[in-house]
């Protein structure tokens, strides 16, 4: 697929998450998790510290800006600036969109290289993990990486969202075990995530074998790409592939309670269909110790730095007081602290 | 009932489906039966053999056309054809329509001479069983089977159907007998099926007992024949008996996953309120080696072939994706495996 | 209290349950109870034997309509005359409302004497067990079956209904006691009723101690009588104590189900919500022997005994349908028979 | 804070509660419990004895008006004297709001100086928890106790609400400890109570080990704090803290459930969102020994005393009520009696 062509549907995806609001499919599935109120926290908002780390950076708490975009366009180039200066001033991390187009056009490298507008933030570089059966190989990982300057690779799944589209790059045989080998030789960690269909404990399973030990479940709930390619291959009416799979896949809570019980050596992020503070505590009392956010952010960074920086203030105040609530003064005792669950 | 009262009540049944939203329930009771994700499927869509053999001949994938129509009259002829050529194009299962019509008005019988229409298809006579206690037999059993160039015989039980006409045949005494009878001799095998209200394990253990080992739940959730026959018997206002008992029936799911513990001996066929091919795959995983549709091909039916086909394509399509998106290349893998249910 | 007062209260409480739709509270709870529908009934319609005994007499489906009315008015008169004839020539039970008004109003008597309307149905004689506190003993109670030519004495329990009355008798101590002994000398059966909250194991337990074997639960679902009583006491707004305890009180499935661990030697009856023969089948599943139903006779037996008649018939051929389909012959194969309901 | 803010506050406070509906979050969360009715209470109303001790002073039922204001304004004052004549006249305890203002605003304690009002009601002081490390101790504990006469002090928790304000008082550090030492020296006993998020079992445990014994967990469900406080700092559009927590917290119902098995030392009183006399009994079968119930006496309170006892007057009736449907005569046989929930 040409590079132009890529950066085209970059576009059009955004344009499409900014028209239908049901793009986000607004499940709410975290709203049927509950908290523990603890009416004598018996600390002061200030012993909360929400910092962490992640991948031996500091953040300022457990937020991820989910991988969007970057390309050869004015539009793509100002949201990529606007996140990673966010990121940078707020102290979270940042993942870059698939990072496949620059391959073809060279010209869309600039917009993956951010480490100038983010020197100390972690920055996660993305290739979607299908591509290693179609010319991709360790060569356009370290690559992808060392534009960016980032501290680890997410190879994206996405089966779904490969089927949903008539040019689809579908072949996904043996791709776990290509997945360990780039594991096992570059130099940053790989993260492999889904993009709204979450990862279940077979997946996981496969994965670990392979060495992995970082996962984001990137869960349905929140956006859909089969609904997003529906649009894009559109007139179908009613019955296309994109709209009639728009709901499939595990909700996000459900995939990471599922993923705890696997075993202590995976570090989880959880996403798909956060939307606040306290989506993102519960996230992180189900097993995350990382919370990623995408669709949200799409708007303020059209905007400014300052805008998506707001955002992401707003998400800390939401998550310290839950975190004041809960009565818990580190990060650390929050993650899989079931304790912390109300049970009905 | 004279043959041509038959023949009309046919051409009602099909202007009260297309006239009528309701008819068909729309319960989408397999929306709360849910698959788990492979992000990670290890296969390539061209992998995912959707072929399946059904009656010793193959089909393109696990699907059939539902019993529906036949008898003296252009428009059901045309119906008739126009599925025929589409099972035959597309590589599907097709039932005709009750074939009682045609001992009275041996015109109609034309209407179920479709083996030239689809030569190699897997074809299915139909009769109801109850009329085995109506002065049929064996011999009707075999004419309708001759006619068609079945490959096997559906003898459907439908007594709330049978219950909600007035002129309804209704003397459902010994009926498993007699069934078990006509299978012992007729040449080709015998497949029970209901009609929208589904088969209990009770009713399972009879046939069973008789030497029946294909069963089509036929349940509910999709069209309900009582809620056709109301509107034939209509001007009752709210409170007819085919209103009152509309959703009466075991939804196809449960009907299913019922049947399931029944023994492997028996081939059970999913149909009832399927709507696409992940109703399918779920139907499957339930325990169906085959899914049955009726209502959505009656509109295209009226069309032309093509417009079936397309219709079939569209569901195929659905189907192969749910089957990558499980990680199976086979559709053994699929019937029965609860493993690939999402549990909550 | 003066017996034209009661008289008056009477038409009151006909006209409020006319014109609010909502004191009957359509809460539909039968509709959470699946009954396992059999393809194969193996019988046909004519086998199926609708008919059953109570006190010794013959009815020709469980049918009872359940106690409503009656005194010194020719509306009340008329609505008890229609019934009665309805009820003889269909061949169900028929009870009367409360006689109380006849001690005080004699001209009030005839109204309850209905023995020549209805020379063999089994009529139901009906005072409120409350009275037994304010005067009334086994004299009155013989006088109601006499006058009536009663077949049983119905002492209804409904300390919410006269609790709802400014004027309400709600002196219930020692009333097991007073039901025991009347029971034990009156030459007929009686049977405990509550008006429409049921009767909770607790109370069954008692009044088995004192020798009741016949229960009608008249749970929550249908007619709320303390809706009726606020609309009478009205002006209060939105928080008269009516209104707010409109729903109070157990469920008439659930209280059926809680009941039927009580003991072999209690005949229950539902009632409370049955709004067609699938809810009758439903309820004696459930453990009744016979079902009553009150509100909705009400319109028609304010035109003729014919209408009447119409309702009883469609009930009749909805119960009978429902027997058909679930493979019954006999009332006593469906009578606490819980291997008919389908478990989800 | 000075004083005279703290006054406007109270009356933006209560403006919002009258302007805002959903201020009341309207959750009904007693709606899912259900209490066994008993056809048969063998009882008269007037055995129904609602009467009950709380601190060695009777009342008529178990009721409390719950805290809600007080401070240098005639509206104020108007509020609190209507409150407190109700209390005195319909023999019910009363809390009043935070006492904190009168120790920068003399003027403001005559609104507290209720004992006049209300010479043998149980009168509640209060204070913010919170406080005790803002200065605040156990000299302003006892001049908050003197100034209003008061049988108890209520010390609030509410580290929401402080949160959600910009000018908080968070620092909850050692606030346990600081409220054991304050109720080991008051010559009155200390009850803790929360504003509308709960009373967890973690939280009890504190507090049982610094030998508190009366607890009011102020569940969620009825007035949100965090919502009214959303209002006050307004302008933020949809993302306020305010609003993104307005129903954080512990449904009332749920955390009388969890706290009853704490122990037989403790009393507890059931609040947030109780809205009749039913819910009443439910908290008291759920184990509270008296009910609190606010925001729905503010308007009344802003009339006159007279519109406050009918108020209160109505909740007798329908307490009464539901004591006398469920069989039980004393209060004592209504607390903690699970026997009365009704198992669905
Ligand atoms: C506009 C847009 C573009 C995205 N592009 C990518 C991508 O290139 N690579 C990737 O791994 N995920 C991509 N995602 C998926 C997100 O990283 C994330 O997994 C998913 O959207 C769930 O988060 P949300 O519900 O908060 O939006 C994209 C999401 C959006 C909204
Ligand atoms: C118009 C129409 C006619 C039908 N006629 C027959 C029939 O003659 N014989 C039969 O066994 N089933 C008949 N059926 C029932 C179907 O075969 C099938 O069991 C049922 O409709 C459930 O499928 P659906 O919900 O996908 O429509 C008919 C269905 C329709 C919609
Ligand atoms: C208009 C009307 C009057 C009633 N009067 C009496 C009565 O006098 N005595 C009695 O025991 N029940 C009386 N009932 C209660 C019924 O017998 C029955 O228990 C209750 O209404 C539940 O049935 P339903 O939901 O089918 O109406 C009356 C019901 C109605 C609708
Ligand atoms: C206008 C208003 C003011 C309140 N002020 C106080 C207060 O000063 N101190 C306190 O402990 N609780 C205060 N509360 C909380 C109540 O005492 C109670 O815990 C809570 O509102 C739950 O009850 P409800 O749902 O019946 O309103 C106030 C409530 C209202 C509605």
């Amino acid at each position: 697929m040409a590079a132009s062509i890529i950066n085209d549907r970059k576009i059009e995806h955004i344009a499409i998450v900014q028209n239908d609001e049901q793009s986000d499919r607004r499940r709410y599935y975290f709203d049927q998790v509950h908290l523990a109120h603890r009416a004598l926290p018996e600390i002061a908002p200030e012993d909360v510290d929400t910092t962490t780390e992640f991948l031996g950076k500091k953040l300022s708490f457990p937020l991820l800006i989910s991988a969007m975009t970057g390309g050869d366009h004015v539009l793509l180039e100002r949201i990529n600036a606007n996140l990673a200066a966010a990121a940078e001033a707020a102290g979270v991390a940042m993942g870059v969109g698939s990072q496949r187009v620059m391959f073809g056009s060279p010209a869309a490298e600039r917009t993956f290289a951010l480490r100038s507008h983010a020197p100390s933030a972690v920055l996660l570089a993305n290739l979607g993990a299908v591509q290693l059966n179609y010319g991709f190989g360790l060569d356009q990982c370290r690559r992808a990486v060392e534009v960016l300057g980032a501290d680890a690779l997410c190879l994206h799944l996405n089966p779904l969202q490969e089927l949903a589209q008539p040019e689809g790059d579908t072949d996904f045989r043996g791709i776990a075990a290509k997945i360990g080998e780039v594991a096992r030789q570059l130099p940053v960690p790989v993260i492999v995530k889904e993009v709204g269909c979450g990862i279940s404990p077979t997946d996981a399973q496969k994965l670990r074998e392979q060495g992995i030990r970082y996962l984001d479940v990137a869960g349905s709930g929140g956006t859909s790409w089969s609904r997003i390619e529906h649009h894009r291959h559109g007139g179908d009416g009613d019955d296309s592939l994109g709209l009639t799979f728009q709901d499939w896949g595990i909700p996000t809570p459900l995939a990471l309670s599922q993923l705890r019980g696997q075993g202590d050596d995976i570090t989880l992020i959880g996403s798909g269909g956060i939307r606040h503070g306290i989506d993102m505590a519960k996230a992180m009392v189900l097993g995350a110790s990382l919370c990623g956010m995408a669709a949200p952010f799409l708007k303020p960074a059209m905007q400014s730095a300052e805008e998506v920086v707001q955002v992401i203030e707003r998400l800390r105040q939401e998550f310290r007081a839950a975190m004041f609530l809960l009565g818990v003064t580190s990060v650390r005792q929050l993650v899989g602290n079931e304790a912390l669950l109300l049970r009905y």
